[in-house]
């Protein structure tokens, strides 16, 4: 049996995006550069189907991320909902283009019903409107012994972490400071946190957190 | 000349004490957590007077923070302010005991005038009622060559953030979830940081921000 884990970039003042999210600013003002660390990347633009880019500390800790993941959780916003797109537009696919870099089912949380939904490359997008404890137990069971990332966004994380389903939790703290947006770890009850490691890199620092029961 | 920097334990939903602090809590609810990393190590122990303690990666951090201080700022609730302590009780002379562990000149920033206070081990404290700027002009010329530490609370921190004092933030960051309390960097405008490096220590990571102009 996998874990459920997740691993997020977030803003030194703990937010996942920034204020005033839109579809032309899915991150939210500012929010782009939560990710500055990953973009040159060697495996970043390997997942993106690039070629080159740089190999350094932040290298090994997104093969660790990738590896070994079964199936997807996100939320609705994060798939690709919000004015103008689903289910405003209901023949909008999402954010990811036609073949979304996650090649495994991705389960999105969402109120509002729909046939899951098949991409090139691997990736499937199914409906959930039962709930997070629902759609964390499908997942678990496509991604059979493998693992589970939640990808976010922030609230998505957050109620997993509330309901007691994430396992581990991966911060990609960087040297951004929002001032606003969306908070990661908010409301999320009495969980208890346990450090497994911790990785300096250019730009960024990694801190793996176990939850523990 | 020195220069302004902080080092302060925060949790990792960003708080620098817990919530309902009171004379009892004076780091809230949970909030002394945030020093479990601290408290057994010898450099503490040391600093408090006290013997033995457990030597890891935190100790060479903790002699990097205390080494060539020249001077202290902190805010009136870390002096000792609150219901029941000062300015309430007049001859209240602070949570720190006869022999603070400073060692220093340290500048309480408060809306109270009183006469600087000498205190055993070479702290003295002045009360500085004219603002954030004047205090860290105080302290700067008071350290001479050495360097000036923002000692706290996180509202401090975040007026000299605000206000371009501060050219160096360490985070102790902690495996601490407090939900609530007192939030490091809230609202301090359009602060850049650039990460100098990050320590990976025994229940908790150590990250130094240089902050950029």
């Amino acid at each position: 049996m996998g874990i459920v884990r997740c691993h997020i970039s977030v803003s030194v003042d703990g937010y996942a995006a920034g204020p005033s999210q839109s579809s032309e600013h899915p991150l939210g003002e500012g929010g782009e550069r939560l990710h500055d660390w990953a973009i040159n990347l060697d495996r970043w633009r390997q997942a993106h189907g690039k070629e080159g880019g740089e190999t350094n500390a932040s290298s090994a800790v997104m093969d660790e991320a990738i590896a070994g993941v079964g199936a997807g959780i996100m939320g609705r916003n994060m798939f690709g909902g919000g004015p103008g797109a689903w289910p405003e537009d209901p023949s909008w696919d999402g954010w990811w283009g036609e073949e979304p870099p996650f090649h495994v089912p991705v389960f999105v949380l969402t109120h509002h019903e729909r046939e899951p939904l098949e991409m090139a490359g691997g990736t499937k997008f199914h409906f959930m409107t039962g709930g997070v404890e629902s759609a964390v137990a499908k997942a678990k069971d496509a991604a059979g012994d493998q693992d589970v990332t939640v990808a976010g966004g922030a609230d998505t994380i957050n109620q997993t972490l509330r309901a007691g389903l994430l396992d581990e939790l991966e911060l990609h703290v960087t040297p951004v400071i929002l001032g606003g947006g969306e908070r990661l770890l908010d409301d999320v009850g009495d969980v208890r946190l346990e450090v497994a490691r911790a990785v300096e890199a250019p730009g960024v620092t990694h801190i793996k957190y176990r939850v523990m029961r």
